[in-house]
């Protein structure tokens, strides 16, 4: 299975630049399973959540999901890429699974970071996983990673492969991240943005370093600081399923559920 | 507070060099809390229950707990060490937390590694927390570090700082231990042995790198791969108590136990 992560830098709060950026990115592209990063349809900064509003998309009925939707169906590529979604009365800080065989899959960020409590609704879901081409995937966005419980929780659920679109500012979750692939033995795609944005005074400098991890932490791919990047490596997604950090531990088994605490 | 760790190369089955070598190591030590090795006055490997048995001791009756207590109230030093306890009919695998006061607490190994599973009993205790000069301590043993919610169990219970004697014979835990201080905002002590045991025709070698972690995955001190070493650095265990990665998120508060599936 061929794997990647595409690492840019969003123009703030112009989708249809983005959308053409993206496809261009992707014209050529060879591979089964890419993640974008978090909100990189519309960029990062919102003054609030009226302004936010005016870029919440519908999925799949909005710009974003029928322009990359389109792609993964002529590239024949799954995407995962992150997405401010209308549902409702509600806005969430979505990651979106488009598929090659054209269908929408959706997790509601569940650990919202700093000003996103402001404007977006807290996520609804139990960490769900998805299917595609007979492997299981799951997905959390950014600041997601700082909760062991939430990779454990798709891990237990099956998850071979997490996908993680990002808008990183802090510079934990390359370490966290190989910390996850390890404890649940999973493959894990971090795809975060370049590039900065500046409003009302403030700016959030985001910090790439995209990386994808094998299910013993090895870094298969790492992307630079500052440079837009499309890397794709070739996994085996079989090898997420053993659960064995040696003949006599299988991950999984021996959690000690009777005695922890949580 | 200064805490610390002592990486060595204990004798394999000689309790009585063990205790005098690691008496000499700390003579004139100056230090509020030291971590020792897993298993470091006996060595590590054990043909069977039987040969373990001989080496099992009692605590705080047998001499291990003896010879480091009184190290403990000579040089008002809190140790952390791991040995092989006797309890009645079973043997575990356990982490000693001797005070500079006089006291004795233990912590029972969890998660049992390879052949550990075959000669110890599995631990029985749910990740208690314990108080040394007003600060809270946590104590884990090696292969616990693989599980997110052993130390997630301990930072919960109040603990600012995880004491980790390890026989690490895999390269994970200088990872794992630095997201598990990310992830609970604590201080972590991992105190690795060195050098190899050969029995039955089976040899392990022993990893060294000990590291002492802060509450943001600073690594704060680390030990060479082969070289006996102690090291003592000066931390703020107060910093622990405080669990905001940013001004709106407490990690703990933030956490989404509604949602998770564990």
């Amino acid at each position: 299975m061929r794997v990647g992560f595409l690492q840019f830098q969003p123009r703030h709060q112009d989708v249809g630049a983005n959308l053409a950026h993206i496809e261009r990115l992707l014209a050529r592209v060879e591979a089964d399973l890419l993640v974008l990063p978090e909100l990189c349809t519309s960029g990062y900064m919102f003054r609030d959540r009226a302004e936010l509003g005016r870029f919440a998309e519908l999925v799949p009925a909005g710009p974003s999901c029928r322009a990359i939707g389109r792609i993964c169906r002529e590239r024949s590529v799954n995407v995962v890429f992150g997405m401010a979604e209308s549902l409702g009365e509600h806005i969430f800080n979505s990651a979106v699974l488009a598929t090659a065989s054209g269908d929408f899959h959706v997790y509601h960020k569940a650990h919202l970071f700093l000003e996103e409590k402001d404007i977006f609704d807290p996520g609804d879901m139990p960490f769900p996983v998805f299917e595609v081409a007979g492997v299981k995937l799951g997905m959390l966005v950014c600041f997601d990673h700082y909760f062991p419980e939430a990779a454990r929780s798709l891990a237990l659920a099956g998850a071979q492969i997490v996908c993680q679109p990002s808008n990183l500012v802090l510079d934990s979750a390359q370490k966290t991240t190989v910390a996850r692939a390890i404890e649940n033995r999973v493959y894990w795609i971090l795809a975060n943005r370049i590039g900065s944005e500046t409003r009302h005074g403030k700016t959030l400098h985001f910090t790439g370093h995209s990386q994808i991890v094998g299910p013993t932490g090895s870094l298969l791919a790492r992307a630079g600081e500052e440079t837009e990047e499309l890397q794709v490596v070739e996994i085996d997604p079989a090898a997420a399923l053993d659960k064995h950090a040696t003949p006599k531990n299988d991950l999984f088994a021996d959690r000690r559920v009777d005695l922890y605490r949580l």
